[in-house]
């Protein structure tokens, strides 16, 4: 298992570098009779997209998918979903800056030091460009559980630098408050504070950092493994996967640190609208228990680090460890955030597609 | 695959629960020619164990290990090495109350939900007991990743409520200064507050939660890969699959949500005495950097829920949905974090066991 | 993926050497609510044993299961099934010999050349002994599929040497027809003759080979994967994994190779008593027709070679590659055949029973 | 695991039907450091290509593979490698007859029995042109088995219908043998003779089976797995994942049931100019000893079915279990062994490399 495939009975396998010809997701082990064009796919790689407002990356990306299999007279037929998107920004440039340094925060070295060598053009395999492949493939396990169970993912920015915004009920956010400005911070008041300190951030030729909550609503009880397959567990790593993330937490997460019991266990009531008939009152537990889903929505907030890619010199060392310094020009996202809302909603949505087909299997007699 | 092994090449299955006749884990893929005895297997059991001092759980567990394969004259075999640790706990009690009630913040709800039925006693599958067979296996990965590359893994309690440990240097934290009290924090004044704080919730019948943080020193530059299967990702989602575990970070962690890209970044420097010959002035990035270790400490820190086993009157459902109340009497540990300091190691050898292992199949030509 | 572990949904992960202290199997995907005992494990431990009957090794071992976990108030739970068979014939002896000479056609030098050194004792791994877990695991499989499907699955011996028992309808063919004459061959006066012949060669200090066929009735249409994972490809990993077989066939197997089409391919005609209301009329196909079960019974046939343990001398190597002889001394079974049946359907029952896990996770929606 | 992806660590995922866009393979595991380029693809493709000479099917299929991604500067970067050949023959044609009626001998009816419905153009991905993928992953794995280790892999047709090809020593074939006539005979007078054999059935308007024999040579000793991995096992079901063929047998293969002991374990030798300097003086184990290599040529044999595609009017039902006649009209091999070869040696590299790697990660400390 060489990294690149995700998931066990839903799963992707993704291949492509920012400046290769183009990248590539197999989707194996989606059942068939699902409705999929081409059309299903690209709202999301539009809202992953670089160029979609003022405050990301103003790099043209044509993310135009292609299906190349998997799929007839409008269906999927059980058989893999292969995706291609070709890459049309390769004018050739010169790397030679970074093809012998190392930038700060990148993994040019990490790169070197595990492959002897490295694709140096645009981050190559390492570039946020990879997640296209994902965004691509998760548009499917969307809508496969929103088909199947009506399962809804929606993500939002909560934080950028200092500005953070809060709210009781994180599963009350609708893809409309989140789309309604290029933020994707559901209070526009919020919003609009977020996007002036991003430029500001910019004009200062530097970049920010933030987090960001998803929420899946509608998720049935009983999805997830009881010991290192926990639904839980697949969560965080499907997120660490994503480029820049430091931290991820569940529920009240960090902040049951300074909790008591009495404090963070939520209280189970009748529920007599659903079957089970059990909810609990609260939600502190971020909608599973023991790592598997509680029937209550699953809310998970990421960190994500300030990109390392901003325009003015910096000490570094060159492959041979001999000091120099380097700028990182070019059109980066002074903040990742609202480009990362997508993201994780897609890595969330492979996750959950994934345990739906899992339960599916192993369910009792 | 059904959630019970964990790691593609260095790979441990583990089965059995709290009160069955015992606990088992197979590892598969340890390389032959280790030195191994059932002595290396002890020390950390021995910290896992409950009963071990004065503020964690009285529960007596004789946890004697018995390998039953893949060791040979004192050295693994390259086949797969059975370890099983029988349950001596068992006697009958009676679990009426909790057989049809579900505690709050406990699996059993989600079990019933997924299964249709569980086994109620003491917890089954989803109980602590279960990290004994990981802890096991793990010893022998601390032992392979010691001899082969001289790492060391240690971790330390730097949080209980609102007491807080912090150091500059993580990476500095002895295992001598760790064990050297009942709570696991490495500075005695604060161990001392923090088993303080521990007795005190302990007598109001409740509960409390904290922090660890996790250290692995000497990991080689170049382990993990570059896209899903992330060393951070895979450390994550180790962590987020022991029990009780709210929130995972890495380096500056949530930190990063409110830093500048001109602060985070850590510098990278010439190192005349390694190869390759370069590190980082800092260590923000918590020693991967694309998801591929960098060659510095690798730290991440984890959020720890207060049990939700405590001693009073709470409500709740039963099956059927109906309101009662409970109270989860027995013997629990007031604050989880002295015992997950083991578990937690544990977890962490287990994935760089596995990415050593992969890194040697897949190094450059 | 060291290779101790079997199955994608029903997974099944064995460890244990003849000489250790025993052989455990983890069961992993079983779904709960299967009722399941020791008694369910015994039948085929005993066919599987040495010792059963006048024609197979006369040694003793008293294969008594012990069910660790994963099963509560006699039903399976959902979480693992760990099962441990205590070796109990571990008398020391002298293993000078096959310590360091090479025995002809057994492991022995493949075993040296890849670890590095082995467990000499007993064949260690590379044991028959070793499918003991095997056939315990698969009395759960065998179980499943009889429980969810009404599957059956009978072997029986065809060929032993020169003799060959050949019939029309192998799927016809009963567990008690098999199991009335201790060579498991269905046609007693055949039965006789082999079981003479097998008398024949241990008086001559030799052993002979043979063949076996397999059979699995009321296999539903539709299981099994498209490309790489076909019905067929499990099926024939699975026999090739057992000790000592050479070949394996399906339907009209090798004899395709002098059929024309117009001879081969089975006619599809209407089957009014069952959905889908289609079946051939022939069975040349063996049940699986692009890898996908077709709904007629599975037939598959495989050649066993002769034990190379015999006791005569024979010229071999040192470990140093030094000229020696030697002679396996020792209680062998001078045809593998008639022990071979219930390690066959066992590898049958297992494939069959993830290959149903997995039409479940992923039929049509 | 749905199917579509093959190996543990050198991984191809493939996907792509006969009449749809293309098919595509990611190849992720394949080490940093191998030279690589698109015409080390070419020749393999061109064997497998229909069109290539008189005896096999005259089908157009223009198989320009074009690499994605994973190699940078002529050589891999340790990063997954896509490949896409695009589909050329896409024309529309009328496929109401297929689209409705069973071809005996196809997967159509187990295809809908399993999905529900298929992408019933030309066989979907039931039809050969899904082997395109595969050759091109293996032309990969090829070059690395050949550089790191200068193994050989060679297969030849040694039966068509009843003329049978036999030699002493299969290790000796040499690809200018095969590769001299259309046959893939290394034998010319017997190619001629199966040549014309061919081309009279396909003047009958039907077709014929045989087999083919597959050699690795110089793969080292102790590769392969000792249980369920045994590397016989993995080729086994390498083989019998590519379409038509009925039986594998390894070394001795069927021929082992009427063998004695005493005649078919192969005699342990010393080999003073290798390491370990043992060998054995036959080959009848075909390489593998206990499932692990041997250090001798690898020797398989494969039983192909004659195609079910014949131009012949034949009884068959509709989807509705109707009786019906139908003809397949097209462009068929009427012997598919010739274009079986380099299919056969693409999957046994495959394993190979898997296992090369594999061999890597565990090997002796």
């Amino acid at each position: 298992m060489a990294g690149s495939t995700f998931g066990t009975l839903f799963r992707v396998t993704t291949a492509g570098e920012s400046h290769g010809p183009g990248n590539v997701c197999i989707v194996d082990g989606c059942p068939s009779g699902l409705e999929l064009s081409v059309d299903d796919l690209l709202p999301d790689l539009a809202r992953r997209r670089p160029g979609q407002s003022r405050i990301v990356s103003p790099r043209k990306e044509d993310d135009t998918p292609e299906i190349l299999s998997g799929v007839f007279e409008g269906r999927t037929t059980g058989t893999p979903i292969a995706i291609l998107i070709r890459n049309q920004d390769q004018r050739s440039r010169d790397y030679g800056d970074i093809k012998d340094k190392y930038r700060p925060g990148h993994a040019d070295f990490t790169f070197d030091a595990k492959f002897g060598f490295r694709d140096y053009r645009g981050g190559g395999r390492s570039s946020a460009r990879e997640t296209t492949a994902r965004v691509a493939a998760a548009a499917i396990a969307k809508k496969l559980l929103h088909a199947t169970h009506g399962i809804e993912i929606v993500g939002y920015v909560d934080q950028v630098g200092e500005l953070r915004y809060t709210t009781e009920h994180p599963e009350q956010v609708t893809l409309d408050q989140v789309e309604s400005n290029p933020v994707r911070c559901p209070d526009p008041a919020m919003a609009e504070q977020m996007e002036s300190l991003i430029k500001q951030v910019r004009k200062e030729q530097n970049s920010v950092g933030g987090a960001a909550t998803l929420v899946a609503r509608h998720v049935p009880a009983g999805w997830g493994e009881p010991v290192f397959d926990k639904l839980r567990a697949d969560l965080g790593k499907a997120m660490f996967s994503l480029p820049a993330v430091m931290g991820v937490e569940f529920g009240q997460g960090f902040g049951v640190a300074t909790a008591r019991g009495t404090g963070h266990s939520d209280t189970f009531v009748p529920a007599a609208d659903q079957a089970p008939p059990i909810t609990t009152a609260t939600n502190r537990h971020g909608g599973m228990l023991g790592g598997i889903s509680s029937g209550l929505p699953i809310v998970l907030r990421c960190a994500v680090k300030p990109t390392s890619s901003i325009p003015q010199d910096r000490p570094t060392v060159d492959k041979h460890g001999k000091p120099t310094t380097i700028a990182t020009r070019g059109r980066h996202d002074p903040c990742l955030l609202p480009r990362f809302v997508p993201m994780g909603e897609a890595m969330m949505a492979l996750v959950l597609a994934d345990h739906m087909l899992r339960q599916r299997a192993q369910s009792a007699l």
